[in-house]
């Protein structure tokens, strides 16, 4: 446990090398999985006008900011999410890109909330969007490379669910039971808190449009076939693709934020006892909102952050044997131990023809016990101990693990751990 | 270029991906040597506590935090280095690790400076520090880390230098020459800007203390021999690893800040064009500082930008080949081509399943002609096209590169990618 005298601020966190190997893991999963699906990573400031946040908000995100006025009077924003940035570059940048743009992220978002279980002030978000391509081709690949970064971390459909829902089945349905265009969004925020309101909380709210709650749970349990041919379209995709198992149509999903326009989606636990895992959809206007009119492409994308995921993993067997096979302490390939202090210039030597050919090299940085860097060798994980004594160029190579000891020289030793060099 | 009307922040950097492979470039090369040095990597907050950076600093930097109150009345600053950071942390976590610490850190800092070439406002530092070890053989390996990272980009001695100081030899100058102890600070500040003032400013500066400039600089052009024993014994460390002909040593350098305590260096490109490449020290008493004297270890670490790298890798043939050779656009393996629409499933699993093996595969998401289809994967950078058409499961295998194509189905493809999947 660290040392409690010496925290960071609250809701943010400390990434020792331990903690950070974990990190490692989750954002090399993401950017793997992503890679196969082609699509680029990219990266926002950190830092952004407020401006561009207000232009795109809704929700509770305008109260959650981590903004201030700067030196030169301007106000700027930590920024809250990525996809007021990625709205803003994507009009910058893409006239040098084909389309479809298959982009994602992987970086730290920052909002003023209290801390609880999966949620903190500063988490890191992997965003993936696609931008230009209307179709539920689309929609229907970055719902397919959420289930596959899920998949990759060992969960299966025991662990997880898509939630799928389409924001124009609700339109049709406020349409249809009357509920006047400017109050759409007041509808769509009562079905957004559906799960979460007391019963009584929500027939009250839902009064004022003279529903009743019964009847539309009753609609959300048995939605109308082919209430949503969007729905239809991805799920057709999926099955293509051998991941029909892992969705359902589930209405009580609207996402909160005001600039959705279609097809929505949020991915829980089974167990359902934690946060969103990942959440987004279709968001057509917002680029032509966030440039001004200037640049209009369809849009779709979702967001999975990693303090859920990382609950998630603790929580399933099979992704913690994941995790713990991939979290391991390797500092080095080599640990070099000084057996005779005349030698140190040759175990220098040594360890700079060792790196230039790409093994990984500690060494003892002063004169110790051998006893005692034999126990640093272990400590941080190394795989060999080489032991440069005054039979020097003649070296003792000690696998670590094993215990074995054996005799080699340079040639030897490059020979024996080129291959881990490479990997 | 980008359009001109959604820019970010003055200072401040987009990273569309074009931008963002250089910055992978630079990152994967920092790490792939620090790892080769045995170094593991953290991370720290973005934002801290502003007290931890007035504990800490010296110089300008109070003058240029991003700092301000949040939500809860905590007066916090966006980081502007890692080095305070690092000692809170370090002392939260010393007693999970064995000493001594090899950390090193990739990540953002923020400055309210104005903006130039080489100097933003939001800019990457690679930090290396090593802890717990007071020795010279400590610094030897700092510097030879920051050496070896310049040679992987593809610098030889030809085109920097790491100029070493060492405050020791300025303290005793000043005890020598009659300056107070107080003032050391002031002698320290007017050697840090020597080179940059003119002789005249430097001369009245020397005034208070009775010092000749010309005196100074003699005393800097040849420095007494064995005036720095740390320095002999560094030398001595990096001769042993072939490293010597990139060090001098030249006491020009102090270093801006107060908390260094012994050796310190900086690397310049030899034109000395650009700004500081890199630079760093001994700073032995910051930990106990940051600690509140709870955690006392030596310490040793510098730090390297991103953006005078990157100018001075477009100034160096060398640098600008390996660059240009490590980021070209290549989102993909496969781009998968449909020639037939109803083939459309066939298409969806055969991505599935080289997607699950590993290959990274692009997709048509929505009906298109051939010759887009096959225009998309030029311009993406796949390295093979694989249209499906009617005769699935034979497939046909277009190398974009050489034109060539041949007939195959789903195993001979899998056999054909599997090494490009590994790779």
């Amino acid at each position: 446990m660290p040392d409690a005298r010496f925290q960071p601020l609250t809701g943010f966190r400390d990434f020792a090398p331990q903690e950070f190997a974990l990190r490692a893991y989750l954002f090399g999963t993401w950017r793997k999985v992503a890679h196969r699906y082609g699509f680029v990573e990219w990266e926002a400031p950190t830092l952004e006008a407020t401006e561009l946040y207000l232009k795109k908000s809704g929700g509770e995100l305008p109260t959650q900011l981590f903004r201030f006025v700067d030196q030169g009077e301007r106000d700027v924003t930590v920024r809250p999410e990525l996809t007021a940035s990625l709205g803003r570059i994507a009009a910058a940048y893409q006239r040098e890109y084909t389309k479809p743009l298959k982009w994602f992220e992987i970086g730290s978002c920052f909002r003023y909330e209290k801390p609880q279980k999966g949620r903190l002030r500063e988490f890191v978000q992997f965003n993936a969007d696609i931008l230009g391509e209307a179709g539920e081709g689309s929609d229907a690949e970055l719902i397919a490379l959420a289930i596959d970064c899920m998949r990759e971390f060992g969960f299966t459909s025991d662990d997880f669910v898509v939630r799928v829902s389409d924001r124009e089945v609700w339109l049709r349905y406020a349409a249809e039971h009357g509920v006047p265009e400017e109050k759409t969004g007041d509808f769509l925020a009562i079905i957004d808190k559906f799960e979460r309101d007391r019963p009584e909380v929500c027939q009250e709210k839902l009064d004022a449009f003279g529903m009743k709650r019964a009847d539309l749970e009753a609609f959300i349990q048995n939605p109308p076939a082919g209430c949503s041919p969007r729905y239809e379209a991805v799920l057709e995709e999926l099955k293509a693709r051998g991941l029909a198992d892992y969705v359902k149509l589930d209405l009580y999903v609207v996402r909160g934020l005001a600039y959705y326009t279609g097809l929505v989606f949020e991915i829980f636990d089974k167990g359902h006892s934690l946060r969103a895992i990942a959440g987004g959809g279709r968001y057509n206007g917002l680029v032509a909102t966030l440039s001004n009119g200037a640049v209009d492409m369809p849009a779709t994308g979702f967001a999975m952050g990693d303090a859920v995921i990382a609950h998630l993993i603790e929580a399933c067997p099979a992704a913690r044997a994941l995790r713990d096979a991939a979290v391991k302490p390797d500092a080095c390939d080599v640990c070099l131990v000084l057996a005779a202090a005349e030698m140190r210039p040759q175990m220098l030597a040594l360890a700079s023809s060792l790196r230039d050919a790409g093994v990984r090299v500690d060494l003892p940085l002063s004169p110790a016990k051998m006893g005692n860097q034999l126990k640093r060798a272990e400590k941080i994980g190394a795989t060999y101990a080489v032991i440069v004594g005054s039979e020097y160029p003649d070296l003792e190579l000690k696998n670590l693990a094993t215990r074995e000891s054996r005799k080699t020289d340079i040639e030897g030793l490059l020979t024996e751990l080129m291959p881990e060099a490479q990997a």
